[in-house]
């Protein structure tokens, strides 16, 4: 019997987690920064949160959920986005009631049982931040600031942001009435999807990929919006402009759901395939009162980390992270090799990446092993060196090789690498 | 409608999550010197993965897995451990196929639906290690080495190690039979529990908490070893010992598990209530061909991370680590606010843990919210040093302030702040 990984999830090996440790700490490192704080939740929550808030009609919802029951007959339902297990954690946990603005980070896997398609999976990972608890639009434009550096501190050239403001629920109500009185003569001649949407969130057929062309004269929410929305819409504006962070104005932009409000953006990106969205968030002031808490504002997004990821490799972005060994302990008979794992515990407990042979392999294949291994140094531990209380340290690719005394090994090692590293700085 | 967090499962807040990133963080560190790189394997997996890799009649399988159907109609379960799909993942992937051993890490959650009490979760969390494609028992010992450096590194007190060899499975067999001669006799006397092991697994009637008095001139498995195990179990020994790590020798300690093989142990601590079993571990020389791959030996351990943070807790461990702002921006009048995004987008670029008020406070209550933050530093901004390109610098909790160009700001800051912390260290 043998088993698979369950369709539309992967593994992530040694080799490709450094680079995802890698966007982590990015994203750590700019949170910190911003000031935001992580929070982790549970992977499942109860089913009926993300009917709340997600949303009943929503594809995630009535196609896409991993949802079970569990032995205590409750319905739970893996998380298919970050945002409805914050809001609730925000609200049970009484955050409300702090005196400041909740400024929370979360990373980790969603789950979506979608059709399987290069860079979709089932298991997928998002960074997504929200602050909840101030109506300031200069939050708005620090948040879509945190989530442009994380892509720029990641060395990725060519994302860009685009911006809209979705007004409020009554600003989109009004919208809506016009868009519909703008579309119905053209119906019989939209794809499917547009006529689906039309019923169901007609702002989103503006973005529809078939038909976005026939569009040109259809009205614009942002000349919809009345001063409130003007006005916060024109301050998130004004704030970016500040701040020196580009955005392209794209009123067909929407979010699905209906507790979005104000700002709405996405960041975009070209190189990997038809998919250019690469993450995406807005103001979600009706969101906390959905879920049961006071009526408090919130704001945030949610980036996708696999497609964060593709960029990474198409734009051949590789630093250098694997976990290599400093060096790797070739030995030379019995009695050194008996050696070995007592004098590679004094070098880790020193700080050192040593490796070793676990194979009983002879000394050409430990020397091949150390190359593969990526090791600057190879120390050779002989029986003869032993007796002597010594070691051969020299470079994995060759070179002179020099004695050290045992008690002196860990302490050569690292100047030598301060020194390598100096060199490759200068 | 209010929603709460499903039964079992933790919400971690920012002031909890960084001890979680320094115990992670300490975890990685260890692991990239003792050579291990870090594995990600999903959240679920087919369930007969786990009826196969951890056995069909343990309380696990039989009763405490989150087990679901997915839209396919393939039964999927909510990973109760790491190592059946650490394994699942070295046999897919061929890495039997490499020429090194395979040294695996993963750190994450594990779902099991059980009795819900302090210190037990259903959603808990996993720091594990299995290294796979050698029998070397150097290997056994430097991964409790690395687990037992792992608590120490920590700076916990009082972790110490049990140490046991559970033999081949000829040799369990034939043990099983001495035993159970043994514990015939007594049967009647014994609690439903040991009653009950009997039947299934009589090696874990020795370890009863109730009934384990009366046991003490059972029959040991340690001299019941054949001539390979005792070779194999010596020469763990010795690596200790030339480590320098110290162990208990315990007899009694079984792995629940039937491809368990050889090598056994457990970390223990006091100070965590009845648990005092905090992570443990052995070799597996069956499990691969058990789950489908080639006949490779396999060695490795999972330890208990709330264990782990409720230790720290307990030994007053609280590493210097809260996600603190390095300066608040406090602003008096409107132009100073309409300002501050700006002037924090720039310190934080620079590398600065920059704060700001969202709710458009009074200068004092910014000084509150300052001193809330946990800034080393407060930068007032006035309408007045907005109009001369300055700010006031001062420490937040008072004292004299001294007036800095905006654009001399951040590098002011970042010099403070080193020598903060070199004088911290004097």
């Amino acid at each position: 019997m043998s088993f698979q990984k369950p369709p539309g999830t992967q593994d992530i090996m040694p080799g490709s987690t450094e680079l995802w440790q890698y966007v982590e700490n990015t994203a750590r490192d700019i949170c910190r920064r911003y000031g935001f704080g992580e929070i982790r939740t549970p992977i499942f929550e109860a089913t009926e949160l993300f009917k709340r808030g997600v949303g009943e009609t929503t594809d995630i919802v009535e196609k896409e959920m991993y949802t079970f029951e569990d032995r205590g007959k409750r319905s739970m339902t893996l998380r298919p986005e970050g945002t409805a297990g914050v809001v609730r954690s925000y609200v049970e946990n009484k955050l409300y009631g702090e005196p400041d603005v909740s400024k929370l980070y979360y990373i980790g896997p969603m789950f979506r049982y979608e059709r399987a398609q290069a860079g979709r999976y089932r298991q997928f990972h998002q960074f997504g931040v929200e602050a909840i608890g101030s109506v300031d639009p200069a939050l708005d434009a620090e948040i879509i600031a945190l989530g442009y550096g994380f892509y720029r501190e990641l060395g990725l050239q060519g994302v860009t942001v685009d911006l809209n403001s979705v007004g409020t629920p009554a600003v989109r109500a009004a919208f809506r009435e016009k868009l519909l009185a703008y579309l119905e003569p053209m119906r019989d001649s939209l794809c499917d999807d547009c006529k689906s949407r039309m019923a169901r969130n007609p702002l989103r057929v503006l973005d529809c990929k078939v038909d976005q062309d026939k569009f040109t004269n259809a009205p614009s929410i942002i000349d919809s919006l009345d001063e409130e929305c003007e006005a916060h819409f024109a301050r998130v504006r004004e704030c970016l402009d500040e701040m020196g962070i580009p955005y392209n104005l794209n009123s067909r932009l929407v979010r699905g759901l209906d507790y979005y409000t104000h700002t709405a953006f996405e960041y975009k990106a070209q190189g990997i395939g038809a998919i250019d969205t690469i993450g995406g968030g807005g103001r979600y002031n009706g969101l906390v009162a959905e879920i049961g808490g006071d009526d408090k504002p919130g704001v945030g997004f949610g980036l996708g980390l696999e497609r964060t990821l593709l960029l990474l490799e198409s734009q051949g972005i590789k630093p250098d992270l694997a976990a290599q060994a400093d060096v790797y302990v070739v030995t030379l008979g019995e009695r050194a090799e008996k050696a070995a794992s007592a004098l590679l515990q004094r070098l880790r407990v020193a700080g050192i990446a040593a490796e070793r042979d676990y194979l009983g392999r002879k000394t050409k294949a430990q020397f091949k092993a150390a190359e593969r291994s990526g090791a600057s140094f190879a120390a050779v531990l002989g029986d003869d060196e032993l007796d002597r209380g010594e070691i051969s340290l020299r470079s994995v690719t060759g070179g002179d090789q020099q004695a050290v005394k045992l008690e002196d090994l860990a302490n050569t090692i690292k100047n030598k690498l301060k020194s390598e590293k100096g060199n490759n700085h200068s």
